[in-house]
């Protein structure tokens, strides 16, 4: 039981279920919330369980539906979509239909290690999703089970549908608070290109965050994103891979515009960063070449967690408030006295502040929790998202009224109750 | 008042308004709404009126509440949004994003006399949206009127929210059942390139439809629309622009990909349309020469309305079954004796036939009516759906239920009456 209490949230709240259901099939899933509606039994979804704010981990005497077994996926090259099932991990859809020369893109940093279904349900972003967009972007279709076990079809291998409400939408990123999703189908691309990467270090963040502003302004990279000096400082104490300690950010960008046009790209984006000061600036059309960069990117959350336990946040600003969201995270980590490094998806103004904390020091953790809450109503008052990603879970909720408004909030808690009225599915998440 | 009553359909089922309210602001919306819920009015919202199933068909003593004054259209460049009040012409907003060489990409081919609150209520799409997406992709907030008047903000000027329920995407597409829409925010994207655009013709529709799925299991095209030989001929008719009457199809295909890429993906295109058989390829980089086809395109409806009253069908499948559903549609118009000219934003599957009948005459009448039907059941029966883009409205409500199954139909009408308790808004639309 003790392997289904969290997810990487690690939720001190967690509790340990009754029982955890590991379903095969669309049929297990709705024998479980039957059995879970008479026995007035909370159910709690569980993918990969790779979750950043506790959306999945367990409330005592809970049912956990975990869809980890259920994992096929099937790919239709004619139509382009992928039929997959909601355990298959983001990265097995993204092989299965490379096979066809075709690409899924949604790809969070998680996305080896993740499930679609726990994408859908988070509405999962990532890196190329400055161009590509994010995970609802490419949901055509779902079978959900509902609160009283009824299995439900919505949209389908079409392209457009405008008959009905637009229920696929708002299943996308309901964090298993609507219903559990046990087939998904997903709209397929092309393949991507091969990309031309580039990376550029700055002495000063505020140059950086001017570059992104002057980039989003007139183009379209495929990827963008930002480093603060704490997060370039631990990824080279780790790879030492001949990082530049003394930058203040590095940027790494991507272009997969075709061929000569993608060198042409980069080169803009090299003016771009030149003419706000960048120290340094190195691009290759490699694409491994590249990939060793990005792999900087994603070496931060894993290096930072070899110095202590880690708060992961997920705070998004419209793009030209990003300056003064990763300025004011600074501000809060000095007034707690507490390290927090910033990566950031910067180009769609969102960021991974990520406060690091020695969890066995009672007075750390607390100054943690405190700099966790002022970072998100910081993000607030800059007209920003306490989450771009992640979800709210568990550990966002006490925040998700003020950020919404009593309307709003108001108007969730109608859907929710409309669809669950028992209040059985995820209880204690997001609402 | 009988201005209001009609919106393209000419829903012959439309009554006479008990009043018309032409609202210049949310706060209108709101006493409006308020005063119709106190006296349990129907009420129903209007744009531009220029839909295409009967959504905006007024009903005896309903209120109309009417947008269409409710034009500003402001561009923050910075964040590269528009925020537009619901009235704005399609149209308005391109050219506003335009003078910040900014573009936003949804294109109904009724673009110039179509409004953004339309568009955002009926999930429009167009000819780019093979390739950029439907309206709901561009819709990142808004401010909606509820049933009982009280005003809601959802979402806002970012580019990624996973903070709770995806309700924005909910109100897409809900075709004014859920609340009136006076304040939109839509992302938009840097000034598509000028395109490299091809048309070609095919003695055999087979060859035509072939074509489609050759081109769309490998590249993306910025357009794919295909004209059957009854559009073919009735756009000949009018223009005398030199068209191939005896051809049984016409592609016109657009690129926008960099200069001398796009003029090489064109060529790939070219291949394909002659390894299928095309009798006659044409294709120009010169963007003006490209518009002249388009507008071939652009003038299928006007040119086919001089040729009698028309019934404008929406149906979509799955891109495999496009040939099969073009076939079965003539199938169709030889059985009812009646003219269905077929003309399909190809690339999606969504097709539009367009049924040519004497509206003085009842017995064609009846015939027409019974195809329009037909041809929703037809795409049924090949997994398709009754509406790609224009929406369930009043004429193809009593196909719902058949098209989603009765679980999705329950889904539907909880969420509606969660949000709508009193069903004042929009009755007799969709459900
Ligand atoms: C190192 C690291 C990097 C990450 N980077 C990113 C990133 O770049 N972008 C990003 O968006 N996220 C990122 N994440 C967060 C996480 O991977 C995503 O939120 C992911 O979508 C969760 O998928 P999962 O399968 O692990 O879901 P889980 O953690 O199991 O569940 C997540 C939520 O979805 C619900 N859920 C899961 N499956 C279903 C289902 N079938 N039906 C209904 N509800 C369901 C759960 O109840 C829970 O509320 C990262 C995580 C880690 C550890
Ligand atoms: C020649 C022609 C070509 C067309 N081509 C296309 C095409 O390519 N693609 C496509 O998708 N459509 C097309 N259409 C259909 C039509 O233009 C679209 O459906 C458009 O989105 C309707 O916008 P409107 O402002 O005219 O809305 P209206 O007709 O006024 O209303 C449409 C629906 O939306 C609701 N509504 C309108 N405004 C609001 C609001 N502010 N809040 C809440 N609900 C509201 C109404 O109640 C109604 O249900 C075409 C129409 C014509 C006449």
């Amino acid at each position: 039981m003790a392997g289904y209490r969290w997810d990487r949230a690690n939720d001190p709240g967690a509790g340990v279920p009754l029982a955890v259901v590991r379903a095969t099939s669309t049929a297990d899933v709705q024998s479980a919330v039957r059995f879970a509606a008479r026995h007035e039994l909370a159910v709690v979804p569980r993918g990969a369980g790779t979750g950043l704010s506790g959306g999945a981990s367990a409330l005592s005497g809970c049912l956990v539906v975990s869809v980890e077994r259920m994992r096929a996926v099937e790919i239709d090259p004619a139509t382009r979509i992928a039929v997959v099932e909601p355990g298959a991990l983001n990265t097995e859809v993204k092989a299965a239909a490379a096979e066809h020369g075709l690409w899924y893109p949604p790809d969070p940093s998680s996305y080896e290690i993740c499930s679609i279904g726990g994408n859908v349900a988070t509405n999962a972003g990532g890196l190329c999703c400055v161009k590509y967009g994010v995970t609802s972007d490419y949901v055509l279709g779902m079978t959900v089970v509902l609160a009283d076990g009824t299995a439900v079809e919505l949209g389908g291998p079409r392209l457009k549908d405008a008959a009905g409400l637009s229920l696929t939408k708002l299943f996308v990123g309901s964090e298993g608070t609507l219903g559990i999703i046990t087939r998904v189908l997903l709209r397929l691309v092309p393949a991507q290109r091969p990309p031309c990467t580039l990376v550029a270090t700055f002495a000063s963040l505020d140059d950086a965050t001017r570059t992104v502003l002057d980039l989003t302004r007139t183009m379209r990279p495929a990827m963008l994103e930002l480093m603060d000096r704490t997060s370039i400082n631990a990824v080279e104490d780790v790879t030492m891979m001949g990082l530049d300690r003394t930058a203040e950010a590095m940027l790494v960008v991507q272009s997969d515009e075709p061929a000569t046009h993608g060198v042409a790209e980069i080169a803009e984006v090299t003016a771009i960063c030149q003419a706000n000061h960048s120290t340094e600036v190195f691009s290759t059309d490699d694409a491994e070449t590249g990939e060793a960069f990005v792999v900087a990117r994603r070496m931060v959350i894993p290096s930072l967690e070899r110095q202590g336990s880690l708060l992961l946040e997920d705070v998004g600003v419209p793009v030209p408030q990003l300056g003064a969201l990763v300025r004011g995270i600074e501000a809060i980590a000095e007034e707690h006295v507490i390290t927090v490094a910033v990566v950031a998806h910067a180009g769609d103004g969102n960021t991974h502040p990520l406060i690091v904390f020695d969890a066995s020091d009672p007075d750390e953790s607390a100054r943690a929790q405190a700099a966790y809450g002022q970072i998100m109503d910081l993000a607030i008052g800059l007209g920003g998202t306490i989450t771009g990603e992640h979800g709210v879970g568990r550990l966002k909720k006490d925040w998700l009224p003020a950020y919404l408004g009593p309307e709003a909030m108001d108007l969730n808690r109608r859907v929710k109750a409309a669809l669950d009225p028992q209040g059985i599915l995820n209880p204690g998440a997001v609402f």
